[in-house]
């Protein structure tokens, strides 16, 4: 019997691996310049903390959570996001209490049980960043230029902000009631869900895909008509901030992202993909009301999530190649068994110069061996037979240019190693 | 209600996490030149796997899996450990097929629900590399030559390699009997997890943990000396690279690795801890059954997994300091409104040209953004305020050693760059 992977899960192999490391060490030098720090928080939580923390009314929680119960009788779940386990952390270590804002970042796995499709797995990753403790609109702004250059340090062309606000709780209500007001005598006309969504969460039926809610949504009142003045001035301030920075920005009165708890500016990153229909690759905002939500003080947040899928996915329809050097250093072949004995000294100390080495382990003939140099893409190839072996000396060749040297075996590792750094 | 961290979970926060990322990064840097690839294979994978790819009788599947049911039915387990996954990719696609060997590596968070001790967390994280499709003695020593270099690069001193063969499905059966012979007539005095091992898997009462047990079993028969020829020119072989490797090792007939699968070479790499009792870092084997039994072809295979928690609180236990920069290239202090909005630009030059930066988001006094700049352990300080402005100019203090220079603003991201090279 063959076993197979879990329905909705990748192996990441390598050839498709690497360009996730150069994705995740874009992600970790930009985190650095900006003076974020990381933090790991558990691949689980307690169930409760997505209930709360993500909302009831979710999609996610409803539908998509992996939630088990472990052998102490708790109810578990796999994160389906990032930031409620982060906002948990910070009010677990009470974090709020030191000197703020904190800034850190995240990199990993999350779980959401939905039908798998192009860029949308059932274990998925995200590069998230979350800032605690400042209401000021210059960070905003700061975050949403961080994922732009974000995109922009792999290559990525065509991405576009689109920025709207939520209000807060002073305000959301008047924006509720119009919308409720509105919407009701076109209920009938909603789909089934955002019909639910009219008692439940209205906003919502704002960012419906369906075209028929789409159209019945068209005249809508807009929420950032309905700004109270402290969400108004912050919203202007965070447009000047990002004029400032020269980041673009389109206005989208739809966007209410999917989570319960954002406040005042919400985002997302999209990129026109390949039907000309434009893919949300990432997105965030402000959340000032979780952390108070989730026990700690009424300490103000914002962050962004991206998606690494689905930013791999559209740089793959921008067909950009990313700069990575798959090629080992060095493939020394080596013709007999004193020769085989002495490469393994060779390979080490080659290694321990800081080159990456490789040798046959099949005994393969030099022409096999050729070939798996060839297969490894080796910078050089250094040859090693009877004949060297007397001489105490080695064969190299550059397999670009075909130049080949005879050297001296104690200084065969300078060689390699000098030459590999060109 | 303040939420909890699930039960033998951690949070890996700023100032911690930074040693993962070091710990890490040298293991890449390693496998980089040993020419493993990295290979990402899901966080869980069909019950089934691990019931066949572990073994029915270890602790781990009989008492420690996170197993769960999703909502499509499916028996899904958290993994608790690396190898099983890394195989089921391996011939799930095909990799077998191809030329050989095939040299992955992984580093990622397992599972196993155990009472939670120092360095032992339900969450836990290994470092591993497998081997397939070479049989070579050579490999055998280079693998654990590479896990010695791994933490000698991080610095832990005292690290010793324990060796043994556990032979193969023809001369095991012979020291499974000599075994089962020796220790019938001592039955009642093993302990009772040892007398039901008896009849299932002998060989683990060699390294039970038990006081009586280790008496019982002073005497009993080796492994080693039942070994059939191949068996043991091969693991004369492997002692042989290992000692051209100039690595030093230790025989312990007791090493039996606590998974079924493995065949001939098996290791552990063990440090003194404080109470001068060994410690276990990581271990691993040859396994030239296990691809077959996924499913595959006949393909030999060898790996190691080393726990990245015992490796840090071994290198604690050493006081070892790594050697991590936490602090910021440059904070800018700004006095007045538009010093401060001037700084998003130069904090967006600052970061554009490779430095980290930072600055205030709380409207601190001069007094309160020095403290700031401190605890973010900056280089250097850079004070704008309204003189400055109107000689286009800036501040710059360098905190370690006080030095205070005036330069012009359009020097100042150079500058900062410059200093922080050196």
């Amino acid at each position: 019997m063959a076993f197979r992977i879990p329905r909705g899960t990748v192996d990441l192999m390598p050839g498709e691996v690497e360009k996730w490391q150069y994705v995740e060490s874009k992600a970790r030098e930009l985190c650095r310049r900006y003076h974020f720090s990381e933090i790991r928080t558990p691949i689980f939580e307690h169930t409760e903390l997505f209930q709360r923390g993500v909302g009831e009314t979710t999609d996610i929680v409803e539908k998509e959570m992996y939630t088990f119960t472990d052998r102490g009788d708790r109810s578990l779940t796999l994160r389906p996001e990032g930031t409620a386990g982060v906002v948990r952390s910070f009010v677990e270590k009470k974090v709020f209490g030191q000197p703020q804002p904190t800034k850190w970042y995240y990199i990993g796995p999350m779980f959401r049980y939905e039908r798998p499709q192009a860029g949308r797995q059932r274990q998925f990753h995200q590069f998230g960043v979350e800032v605690f403790g400042t209401e000021e609109p210059a960070m905003d702004a700061e975050i949403i230029d961080l994922g732009v250059q974000f995109y922009q340090s792999l290559g990525l062309t065509g991405v576009k902000v689109e920025l709207n606000s939520v209000g807060c709780p002073q305000c959301r209500p008047v924006h509720r009631e119009q919308l409720v007001k509105f919407l009701t005598p076109r209920k009938d006309e909603l789909c089934k869900d955002c019909q639910s969504r009219l008692d439940r969460n209205p906003m919502r039926i704002l960012d419906c895909k369906n075209e028929r809610c789409k159209e019945l949504t068209q005249d809508a009142p807009k929420m950032v008509d309905c700004l109270c003045d402290e969400c108004r001035t912050h919203f202007d301030a965070v447009k000047e901030y990002l004029d400032v920075l020269g980041v673009d920005y389109v206005l989208n009165p739809r966007l209410v992202r999917g989570l319960d708890y954002y406040t005042r500016t919400a985002f997302e990153f999209t990129v026109e993909s390949k039907g000309s229909q434009a893919g949300t690759v990432g997105g965030g905002g402000r959340y000032n009301g979780l952390v108070k939500e989730i026990g700690g003080d009424d300490v103000p947040g914002i962050g962004f999530g991206i998606g690494i899928e689905r930013t791999l996915l559209a740089l793959e329809e921008q067909e950009v190649t990313l700069p990575i050097d798959y090629g080992v250093d060095c493939y020394l072949v080596t013709l007999g068994e004193e020769a085989k004995r002495q490469s393994v000294t060779l390979l080490k100390a080659l290694r321990q110069a800081g080159c990456s080495a490789e040798r046959d382990y099949l005994d393969r003939k030099m022409k096999g061996q050729m070939k798996a140099a060839d297969r490894a893409q080796a910078r050089y190839v250094a040859i090693l037979g009877e004949n060297e072996l007397k001489a105490n000396s080695i064969v190299v060749k550059e397999l670009a240019t075909g130049e080949q040297e005879t050297i001296a075996l104690d200084q065969f590792v300078d060689y390699v190693r000098e030459g590999s750094r060109k």
